[in-house]
């Protein structure tokens, strides 16, 4: 079983911020708490690669299992309608891996403690 | 010395997504490990209050030090220019306060933890 987690953004016309969730992808694919084997991004849209495009990549490098994560705070449209409809778009083109969707970022508990104590991180101007 | 806190979202069309910041300011003002006087929500774009009317505001209610805490997940334009620029209007409009911004919430550092557990959660569909 190879695993595979694709951390989703909307995606920008400024690539420095569509290099920086790439830079988050490497990160994760090194961090000691990971346990996937492969970490990329993808894009809703204005980035590339896109969903399907990102699944399927991940999935010609030997992923059997892709975890789809939406890398927003906020339940908004993106989440809740048009990253499923990529990700189905995905499933229909690509039988042979299981695609999950998880939670969206901003629904992590600890974002609350995250708040407060960049808050009291007075290294903001 | 009366502290404020301003949760900075971008603000959308959709009423649900900025009720969510609100609700999260809402549970911060009551987080045991909250150490502000006052915590509220304010937005950069299509939702009120804007964010020189939240400092205002805070600042009516009696804070006399407010910090803006940009909830955005990647240092984009609106990060490093817009948010700025607004809470610059503010500082001109209210020189009773000392108004500071905080780091962006996705520059903090336990965002990639929080990534790799969300994505271990298989809550999501």
């Amino acid at each position: 079983m190879k695993r595979a987690l694709i951390v989703v953004s909307h995606g920008s016309r400024r690539e420095a911020s569509n290099e920086e969730v790439k830079r988050l992808a490497q990160l994760l694919s090194t961090h000691q708490e990971n346990s996937f084997d492969d970490v990329s991004a993808a894009f809703l849209e204005l980035a590339e690669p896109s969903i399907p495009d990102g699944i399927a990549a991940a999935i010609d490098r030997g992923a059997d299992e892709v975890t789809v994560l939406p890398y927003f705070l906020s339940a908004g449209r993106h989440v809740t309608l048009d990253i499923p409809a990529e990700v189905d778009k995905a499933r229909r083109q690509r039988v042979d891996a299981v695609i999950r969707i998880a939670p969206y970022i901003g629904s992590a508990p600890e974002m609350s403690e995250i708040v407060l104590r960049m808050a009291n991180n007075n290294a903001g101007r």
